[in-house]
Protein backbone atom coordinates (compact mmCIF):
# COMPACT_ATOMS: atom_id res chain seq x y z
CA UNK A 1 0.00 0.00 0.00
CA UNK A 2 1.25 3.42 -1.13
CA UNK A 3 1.91 4.78 2.33
CA UNK A 4 0.57 8.27 1.43
CA UNK A 5 -2.97 6.22 0.62
CA UNK A 6 -2.47 4.26 4.23
CA UNK A 7 -2.23 7.41 5.66
CA UNK A 8 -6.10 8.69 4.38
CA UNK A 9 -7.26 5.50 5.13
CA UNK A 10 -5.76 6.13 8.82
CA UNK A 11 -7.76 9.05 8.68
CA UNK A 12 -11.26 7.37 7.28
CA UNK A 13 -10.99 4.91 9.87
CA UNK A 14 -10.65 7.65 12.63
CA UNK A 15 -13.40 8.87 11.85
CA UNK A 16 -15.50 6.05 12.28
CA UNK A 17 -13.81 5.67 15.53
CA UNK A 18 -15.43 9.00 16.45
CA UNK A 19 -18.75 7.88 15.10
CA UNK A 20 -18.24 10.02 12.14
CA UNK A 21 -18.16 9.23 8.23
CA UNK A 22 -14.94 7.40 7.12
CA UNK A 23 -13.68 9.32 4.33
CA UNK A 24 -10.09 10.25 4.86
CA UNK A 25 -7.60 12.74 2.74
CA UNK A 26 -3.90 13.99 2.82
CA UNK A 27 -2.36 16.63 1.11
CA UNK A 28 1.36 15.74 -0.04
CA UNK A 29 3.71 17.83 -1.50
CA UNK A 30 8.03 16.41 -2.54
CA UNK A 31 7.08 13.53 -0.76
CA UNK A 32 5.51 14.93 2.89
CA UNK A 33 2.54 15.09 3.91
CA UNK A 34 1.18 19.00 4.65
CA UNK A 35 -2.06 18.39 5.39
CA UNK A 36 -4.60 15.35 6.31
CA UNK A 37 -7.88 15.26 7.86
CA UNK A 38 -11.38 13.46 7.67
CA UNK A 39 -14.88 14.14 7.28
CA UNK A 40 -16.45 15.90 10.39
CA UNK A 41 -19.83 16.65 9.62
CA UNK A 42 -20.74 14.69 12.48
CA UNK A 43 -18.06 15.44 14.95
CA UNK A 44 -18.45 19.13 13.93
CA UNK A 45 -21.87 19.46 12.77
CA UNK A 46 -20.43 20.79 9.86
CA UNK A 47 -22.07 20.29 6.39
CA UNK A 48 -18.61 21.08 4.32
CA UNK A 49 -16.29 19.40 6.23
CA UNK A 50 -15.74 16.58 3.02
CA UNK A 51 -12.39 14.56 3.95
CA UNK A 52 -10.49 17.06 1.00
CA UNK A 53 -11.82 19.89 3.12
CA UNK A 54 -10.76 18.59 6.38
CA UNK A 55 -7.71 18.21 4.74
CA UNK A 56 -7.61 21.35 2.95
CA UNK A 57 -8.35 23.71 6.28
CA UNK A 58 -5.63 21.70 8.11
CA UNK A 59 -2.87 22.23 5.63
CA UNK A 60 -3.42 26.18 6.51
CA UNK A 61 -2.52 28.75 3.96
CA UNK A 62 -0.63 28.22 0.98
CA UNK A 63 0.49 29.82 -1.53
CA UNK A 64 0.26 27.46 -3.86
CA UNK A 65 -1.22 23.77 -4.81
CA UNK A 66 0.58 23.48 -8.04
CA UNK A 67 3.28 21.12 -6.56
CA UNK A 68 0.76 19.24 -4.65
CA UNK A 69 -1.07 15.74 -4.89
CA UNK A 70 -4.51 15.01 -2.71
CA UNK A 71 -5.42 11.57 -1.77
CA UNK A 72 -8.93 10.59 -0.77
CA UNK A 73 -10.12 7.18 0.07
CA UNK A 74 -12.95 8.12 -2.18
CA UNK A 75 -13.80 9.95 -5.35
CA UNK A 76 -14.52 13.62 -4.76
CA UNK A 77 -17.61 15.15 -4.68
CA UNK A 78 -18.68 17.92 -6.67
CA UNK A 79 -17.81 20.46 -3.59
CA UNK A 80 -14.33 19.13 -2.99
CA UNK A 81 -13.58 18.20 -6.90
CA UNK A 82 -14.64 22.44 -7.10
CA UNK A 83 -11.77 23.24 -4.50
CA UNK A 84 -9.16 21.04 -6.40
CA UNK A 85 -9.71 22.69 -9.56
CA UNK A 86 -10.06 25.89 -7.77
CA UNK A 87 -7.15 25.59 -6.16
CA UNK A 88 -5.17 24.31 -8.94
CA UNK A 89 -4.21 21.23 -7.15
CA UNK A 90 -3.09 18.70 -10.34
CA UNK A 91 -3.42 15.13 -9.52
CA UNK A 92 -6.00 13.22 -7.46
CA UNK A 93 -5.67 9.57 -6.42
CA UNK A 94 -8.70 7.99 -4.73
CA UNK A 95 -9.10 4.65 -3.42
CA UNK A 96 -12.38 3.75 -4.86
CA UNK A 97 -15.30 4.85 -7.13
CA UNK A 98 -17.76 2.04 -6.46
CA UNK A 99 -19.86 3.00 -4.06
CA UNK A 100 -19.81 6.98 -5.13
CA UNK A 101 -18.71 7.98 -8.18
CA UNK A 102 -18.40 11.85 -7.53
CA UNK A 103 -17.01 14.15 -10.06
CA UNK A 104 -14.55 12.77 -12.14
CA UNK A 105 -15.16 14.30 -15.52
CA UNK A 106 -15.76 17.58 -14.23
CA UNK A 107 -11.85 17.24 -12.53
CA UNK A 108 -10.14 15.35 -15.64
CA UNK A 109 -12.33 18.67 -17.97
CA UNK A 110 -10.15 21.08 -16.10
CA UNK A 111 -6.88 19.26 -16.61
CA UNK A 112 -6.36 17.52 -13.40
CA UNK A 113 -5.42 13.89 -13.48
CA UNK A 114 -7.43 11.36 -11.44
CA UNK A 115 -6.28 8.34 -10.24
CA UNK A 116 -8.35 5.40 -9.09
CA UNK A 117 -6.70 2.49 -7.01
CA UNK A 118 -10.00 0.57 -6.94
CA UNK A 119 -9.06 -0.59 -3.49
CA UNK A 120 -10.80 -3.87 -1.93
CA UNK A 121 -10.19 -2.24 1.52
CA UNK A 122 -11.76 1.27 0.62
CA UNK A 123 -15.12 -0.04 -0.94
CA UNK A 124 -15.57 -2.28 1.98
CA UNK A 125 -14.83 0.34 4.53
CA UNK A 126 -18.13 2.86 2.96
CA UNK A 127 -20.07 -0.41 1.90
CA UNK A 128 -20.28 -1.23 6.02
CA UNK A 129 -20.87 2.63 6.81
CA UNK A 130 -23.55 2.84 4.17
CA UNK A 131 -25.55 -0.09 5.39
CA UNK A 132 -24.98 0.82 9.21
CA UNK A 133 -25.22 4.59 8.95
CA UNK A 134 -27.78 4.92 4.83
CA UNK A 135 -29.64 8.72 6.48
CA UNK A 136 -26.01 9.88 7.62
CA UNK A 137 -24.49 9.30 4.03
CA UNK A 138 -27.68 10.55 2.15
CA UNK A 139 -26.98 14.07 4.39
CA UNK A 140 -23.57 14.03 3.47
CA UNK A 141 -23.99 13.44 -0.42
CA UNK A 142 -27.31 15.19 -0.39
CA UNK A 143 -29.82 12.95 -1.54
CA UNK B 1 -31.86 47.25 -1.72
CA UNK B 2 -33.26 43.54 -1.43
CA UNK B 3 -32.67 42.63 3.03
CA UNK B 4 -30.90 39.51 2.00
CA UNK B 5 -28.24 40.90 -0.54
CA UNK B 6 -27.68 43.94 2.18
CA UNK B 7 -27.20 41.39 4.98
CA UNK B 8 -24.77 39.86 2.52
CA UNK B 9 -23.18 43.10 2.09
CA UNK B 10 -22.94 43.60 6.13
CA UNK B 11 -21.08 40.30 6.15
CA UNK B 12 -18.33 41.20 4.18
CA UNK B 13 -18.15 44.88 5.08
CA UNK B 14 -17.70 42.98 8.60
CA UNK B 15 -14.97 40.68 7.73
CA UNK B 16 -12.97 43.83 6.17
CA UNK B 17 -13.14 45.45 9.11
CA UNK B 18 -12.14 42.59 11.04
CA UNK B 19 -8.61 42.80 8.03
CA UNK B 20 -10.11 40.25 6.21
CA UNK B 21 -11.56 39.87 2.68
CA UNK B 22 -14.90 41.25 2.14
CA UNK B 23 -16.97 38.63 0.40
CA UNK B 24 -20.50 37.85 2.21
CA UNK B 25 -22.88 35.51 2.01
CA UNK B 26 -26.57 34.51 3.48
CA UNK B 27 -28.60 31.27 3.06
CA UNK B 28 -32.40 31.88 2.95
CA UNK B 29 -35.36 29.54 3.27
CA UNK B 30 -39.11 30.83 3.19
CA UNK B 31 -38.36 34.59 3.73
CA UNK B 32 -35.56 33.57 6.30
CA UNK B 33 -32.06 33.59 7.03
CA UNK B 34 -30.74 29.99 8.42
CA UNK B 35 -27.06 30.85 8.03
CA UNK B 36 -24.81 33.74 7.70
CA UNK B 37 -20.93 34.51 7.21
CA UNK B 38 -18.06 35.97 5.48
CA UNK B 39 -14.56 34.72 3.77
CA UNK B 40 -12.47 34.01 6.54
CA UNK B 41 -8.57 32.99 4.97
CA UNK B 42 -7.36 35.83 7.48
CA UNK B 43 -9.60 35.45 10.64
CA UNK B 44 -9.18 31.48 10.67
CA UNK B 45 -6.33 31.11 8.69
CA UNK B 46 -8.33 28.96 6.82
CA UNK B 47 -7.86 28.40 2.56
CA UNK B 48 -11.76 26.95 2.32
CA UNK B 49 -13.54 29.77 4.44
CA UNK B 50 -14.25 31.65 1.45
CA UNK B 51 -17.82 33.48 2.51
CA UNK B 52 -20.32 31.06 0.85
CA UNK B 53 -18.31 28.40 3.06
CA UNK B 54 -18.87 30.06 5.95
CA UNK B 55 -22.36 30.73 5.82
CA UNK B 56 -22.66 26.74 5.15
CA UNK B 57 -21.30 25.92 7.59
CA UNK B 58 -22.37 28.70 10.10
CA UNK B 59 -25.94 26.92 8.46
CA UNK B 60 -25.15 23.40 10.51
CA UNK B 61 -26.18 20.48 9.27
CA UNK B 62 -29.71 20.85 6.87
CA UNK B 63 -31.72 18.01 5.86
CA UNK B 64 -32.58 19.34 2.06
CA UNK B 65 -31.55 22.78 0.64
CA UNK B 66 -34.02 22.32 -2.29
CA UNK B 67 -35.66 25.17 -1.08
CA UNK B 68 -33.18 27.63 -0.32
CA UNK B 69 -31.35 30.39 -2.00
CA UNK B 70 -27.46 31.76 -1.37
CA UNK B 71 -26.60 35.12 -1.72
CA UNK B 72 -23.19 36.26 -1.93
CA UNK B 73 -21.73 39.41 -2.48
CA UNK B 74 -19.75 37.91 -5.55
CA UNK B 75 -19.78 35.19 -8.04
CA UNK B 76 -18.67 31.92 -7.03
CA UNK B 77 -15.66 30.58 -7.54
CA UNK B 78 -15.50 26.81 -8.38
CA UNK B 79 -14.85 25.57 -4.82
CA UNK B 80 -18.43 27.54 -3.78
CA UNK B 81 -19.92 26.53 -7.09
CA UNK B 82 -19.12 22.81 -6.89
CA UNK B 83 -20.97 23.26 -2.97
CA UNK B 84 -23.71 24.53 -4.16
CA UNK B 85 -23.83 21.79 -6.95
CA UNK B 86 -23.71 19.27 -5.10
CA UNK B 87 -25.42 20.54 -1.84
CA UNK B 88 -28.25 20.58 -4.95
CA UNK B 89 -29.05 24.77 -3.87
CA UNK B 90 -31.23 25.92 -6.99
CA UNK B 91 -31.11 29.20 -7.10
CA UNK B 92 -27.90 31.59 -6.31
CA UNK B 93 -28.28 35.54 -6.10
CA UNK B 94 -24.71 37.70 -6.40
CA UNK B 95 -23.75 41.47 -5.94
CA UNK B 96 -21.47 41.44 -8.72
CA UNK B 97 -19.23 39.61 -10.79
CA UNK B 98 -17.17 41.85 -12.46
CA UNK B 99 -13.82 42.12 -9.86
CA UNK B 100 -14.31 37.99 -10.67
CA UNK B 101 -16.17 36.14 -13.15
CA UNK B 102 -16.23 32.93 -11.00
CA UNK B 103 -18.29 29.22 -12.04
CA UNK B 104 -21.49 30.80 -13.48
CA UNK B 105 -21.45 28.83 -16.69
CA UNK B 106 -20.53 25.42 -14.39
CA UNK B 107 -23.79 26.30 -11.96
CA UNK B 108 -25.69 26.96 -15.09
CA UNK B 109 -25.15 23.95 -16.55
CA UNK B 110 -26.07 21.81 -13.48
CA UNK B 111 -29.27 23.51 -13.73
CA UNK B 112 -28.90 26.37 -10.89
CA UNK B 113 -30.61 29.79 -11.77
CA UNK B 114 -27.82 32.43 -10.88
CA UNK B 115 -28.57 36.27 -11.10
CA UNK B 116 -26.13 38.54 -10.95
CA UNK B 117 -27.57 42.23 -9.35
CA UNK B 118 -24.15 43.57 -10.74
CA UNK B 119 -24.29 46.61 -7.65
CA UNK B 120 -22.13 48.99 -7.55
CA UNK B 121 -21.30 49.11 -3.98
CA UNK B 122 -20.36 45.69 -4.21
CA UNK B 123 -17.83 46.29 -7.11
CA UNK B 124 -16.39 49.24 -5.31
CA UNK B 125 -15.97 47.12 -2.18
CA UNK B 126 -13.96 44.70 -4.55
CA UNK B 127 -12.02 46.97 -6.05
CA UNK B 128 -10.81 49.01 -2.96
CA UNK B 129 -10.02 45.66 -1.81
CA UNK B 130 -7.76 44.03 -4.48
CA UNK B 131 -6.39 47.71 -4.90
CA UNK B 132 -5.10 47.48 -1.37
CA UNK B 133 -4.46 43.77 -0.90
CA UNK B 134 -3.88 42.15 -4.41
CA UNK B 135 -1.21 39.80 -2.95
CA UNK B 136 -4.45 38.34 -0.44
CA UNK B 137 -6.71 38.39 -3.20
CA UNK B 138 -4.80 36.33 -5.50
CA UNK B 139 -3.76 33.67 -2.95
CA UNK B 140 -7.81 33.44 -2.20
CA UNK B 141 -8.23 32.60 -6.00
CA UNK B 142 -5.16 30.28 -5.88
CA UNK B 143 -3.77 32.65 -8.39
Amino acid sequence: MDEFMQAAIDEARLGRSEGGIPIGSVLVRNGQIVGRGHNKRVQEGSAIKHGEMDCLTNAGRQSTYRDTVIYSTLMPCYMCAGTIVQFKIPKVIVGESRTFDGAREFMESHGVEVIDLDLPECVQMMEEFIEAEPTLWNEDIAE
